[in-house]
């Protein structure tokens, strides 16, 4: 931040507002993975949740998170009728593990008399006594009002009056809100200009919604205005058609000279060559494919397809791409060229630590391999471990530990003999290890369950290098649909150091798959044991 | 039309930018299919494809399409050192059976030099003898002058020469393109605000991409700086991020007063209403999945889950909404979910086909098994089907069909006869339909798969009413993660009506959560075809 610039603060609520978009369903550990994502990447303010609106959230701020980030909790203020003090939605806000309280208040006349059922007067008083008793319990405090494009349309007054009470409470931030999405990025220049001699910019944040898909531009429309805080998520999740888009933001402030030559934010260029992972991270533990043509780090970003341009791009990239993509931590994808693909090996091989000279023969048959597993369906960019083995075998460089000679997995589905229907899962293996042959059974919860417990019972002169191996995670996507379906499967294995890996399988048959996956992830623990044969 | 209302002119280019999208590949007939939707709609210019190029745009422009928009041939202005005359590509487009035909140029000087390799001169000279020798043909003409803004940016005579030299040879429209898609809003409206002095504004065009995001409001910049053209694309189709998307572009333009008080397009009222149809038509000739989240078409552009706002929303909808979902023919959307109350599911029964009145205390039993079932995983968000027999059951209204005595599934993986590593799937069913008892076994390339045709093999008197079922998608998702881990499966049904519907089923274990999916369609089926026991 030089002396020329001035602070601009990001605040995520991908864990509250984002919390709304249909299909999503954040458990607790989603949540606090996703805190540690956001306050990794340098986001001032995240917002968790809403305390005592439902099981996750309250236990979400019954621990101290302990982020560097702005940790928020969000509800509602106070109702009318009571104090602030007896207001069971207001004490259970004042009991959160957080540093701040963002409350949502009506500012449309027309919702403080329809839906909350009070007088204007007493809305402008439950904002006051809530600011001020989250105030008192050293909070620092935010106030979202509501609806407040729409409620300054029609009555500018009053939802300047909001805005105006909530300030003089002492509330740090004042949030502008068009929560149903539908107000332009022109008028809100406007109106955020006029109520920033009411409540000073560096007190205004905007939090806009993506229904005319300019969630985006109307965040900065606000920024050119005034405002000095701007709300989003990651990956633009949401209600509806979702909210700002902090992945499109953030690259937009750092990278674009009308911005970042005047504004300062909390991600720093380091961090923003992260956000591509972090953009994926959150769709894989959300289990949602990845958006092709996000802007900036969606895995078509930066892509051109054979055709007019494409011999131009590879030399002058810089003339035809609006950032480097590396910035960001994305890749360059020119589809007709070996040579793109030739130097983005090596720089994938070199990220999992493998050091291969540009001209070594074994780079193409690497490349070679990545590209006819990649049409079967596999994906690399989550599967370190196993792209790790991919290049390893190419090279050589990895022993044949084990092998599985057969496996077989039943599931069956029966009445047991006290009357109740049960399923059960059972695996057998047949493994040969040196010249050794084993032959392991287990029962498991499911039948992949049950084929890791075999295949991890006895794999001889190595099994104690496994010991410590645990599955962590499981995921599974079906590819293209329908009748010509295949499944990937990810699976992420951790051991006694804390180290993670994820390796995949791909196969028409899911069981197949987990196989791949599973008998990858030991494969990796033995090598990165350091054992041999 | 009014007096006070000026004309604003759409041109589609999906057929030609679109068709860039990394994984899209049209065949002739979906390019005729396309500009029939275009054309239906009321768009102004349909840009088919570059003839000459490549086979399928040859063939498309070798025939008269017979569409009452400008059906428009895309190519590059003539090359330097020849005549128009005498430039094949030039020529190629010269015979198109089109109304219009639209030259790219180079704006940018400093392609000019490194991409073309002429002088600034003789690509000028480019761009007025090709206008000259289409405007001599007879076709309406347009200029895209290429990287426009980077160009204005870096050289501004020269950009401004060409958009010039293209107007004065007699186009009717120049278009701005913003080829990298980098450029802001704000700099747009200023650039265009300027070129209007030389190039008069109903004869400019925006050319957007949405590489930060903002495709949509740089074209509606443009428009207010004077442009009187916008190119884009159904659902936002194109290279890398995408053109400026019409599907949004069109209902702000016609529902939003800062737009239609001022401009008139050819897309009337009535075809508004067809919008939502004609970006999922789009979609299912594309074979790719719809956008739920897309602004004013996708399936949750108008769904609210929010517990605060779901029963305001039904009350008065018009203050929750920033437009009506029928006026782009698309629907509201309440989502059952853990914070539903009863007005949300009275909604939700109603929308799939189920009328119960408010007091009746059947509603808090369903509303208590939703949640019963939502705590243990299951999601209703997106089964309807599975929702629909819910509340059925409760009602008491859905007959036991079949029962499932027991099933088995078995995967083995093992060397056949010849020597190669496979792997076979079977299943085994025991179903009791009335007093019949059938077993039934199938193979499958996995075991949801194997399960599935043991399952539907033998119905017994049910079997003709299931004949037409046909599994269309299989989706899996792991909750919770690691050890209590719980599977979800959404398995999409469809039937010979082309009706679809979607079960979900929740377990430990993956073939039993499909099992229960799988048992759901079969009995949403025999409901839906009105059988009795």
């Amino acid at each position: 931040m030089t002396a020329s610039t001035e602070r601009l603060y990001l605040f995520d609520t991908t864990l509250r507002d984002g919390a709304q978009t249909t299909g999503v369903d954040f458990t607790l550990e989603d949540k606090v993975k996703i805190a540690g994502i956001l306050d990794d990447l340098g986001i001032d303010y995240v917002e968790g949740g809403y305390p005592g609106a439902n099981a996750t959230d309250t236990a979400l701020f019954g621990e101290d998170r302990r982020l560097k980030a702005t940790f928020t909790a969000f509800g509602m203020t106070k109702r009318a009728g009571r104090s602030a003090a007896n207001d069971p939605g207001v004490a259970a806000l004042l009991d959160a593990k957080a540093k701040a309280i963002c409350f949502v208040a009506k500012a449309w006349d027309y919702h403080v008399h329809v839906a909350l059922g009070c007088t204007l007067e007493e809305n402008l008083e439950g904002i006051r006594d809530s600011v001020a008793a989250a105030k008192a319990r050293g909070f620092e405090v935010l106030v979202d009002c509501e609806h407040f494009f729409d409620g300054y349309k029609a009555n500018p007054d009053y939802a300047l009056s909001c805005a105006r009470n909530a300030y003089e409470a002492g509330a740090r931030w004042v949030v502008l809100c068009d929560t149903n999405g539908g107000t332009l990025p022109e008028e809100i220049e406007a109106i955020v200009r006029t109520v920033s001699s009411t409540v000073p910019g560096d007190h205004l944040g905007i939090h806009a919604h993506n229904d005319t898909e300019q969630a985006v531009a109307v965040s900065l429309a606000a920024v050119r205005a005034g405002a000095r805080q701007i709300q989003g998520t990651l990956n633009g999740l949401g209600e509806r058609c979702g909210n700002a888009n902090l992945t499109s933001l953030i690259p937009t402030l750092l990278l674009k000279s009308a911005y970042a030559d005047r504004f300062a934010i909390g991600v720093t260029k380091e961090k923003l060559g992260q956000l591509t992972k972090a953009s994926r991270k959150l769709d894989e533990l959300l289990n949602r494919s990845p958006n092709r043509h996000a802007p900036y780090v969606g895995a078509s970003a930066f892509a051109t397809k054979a055709g007019i341009h494409a011999s131009a791009v590879l030399k002058e990239p810089e003339t035809y791409e609006h950032v480097p993509p590396e910035t960001v931590g994305n890749r360059r994808h020119v589809l007709v060229s070996e040579q793109a693909g030739k130097s983005n090996i090596i720089y994938e091989l070199e990220r999992v630590g493998l050091t291969i000279a540009k001209d070594d023969p074994r780079v193409a048959r690497i490349l070679d391999e990545v590209k006819d597993r990649e049409s079967l369906g596999y994906a690399y960019e989550g599967a370190d471990a196993s792209f790790f083995l991919l290049a390893k075998r190419v090279m050589g460089e990895v022993p044949a530990f084990f092998e599985v000679e057969r496996f077989k997995v039943n599931v069956e589905r029966r009445y047991n003999a006290v009357g109740d229907l049960v399923t059960f899962s059972e695996a057998t293996v047949k493994v040969k290890v040196g010249s050794e042959v084993m032959i392991s059974a287990a029962e498991g919860n499911g039948p992949v369950n049950a084929l890791d417990a075999a295949l991890r019972k006895d794999l001889g002169q190595y099994q104690r290098y496994i010991e410590d191996l645990e599955l962590v995670d499981f995921r599974v996507r079906i590819l293209n649909g329908g009748t010509g379906a295949v499944t990937r499967v990810l699976i992420e294995s951790k051991d006694a150091t804390g180290d993670t890996w994820t390796t995949v399988g791909v196969s028409a048959n899911i069981i197949d798959a987990s196989f791949q996956a599973l008998t990858d992830s030991i494969t990796y623990k033995l090598v990165k044991e350091g054992v041999g044969v």
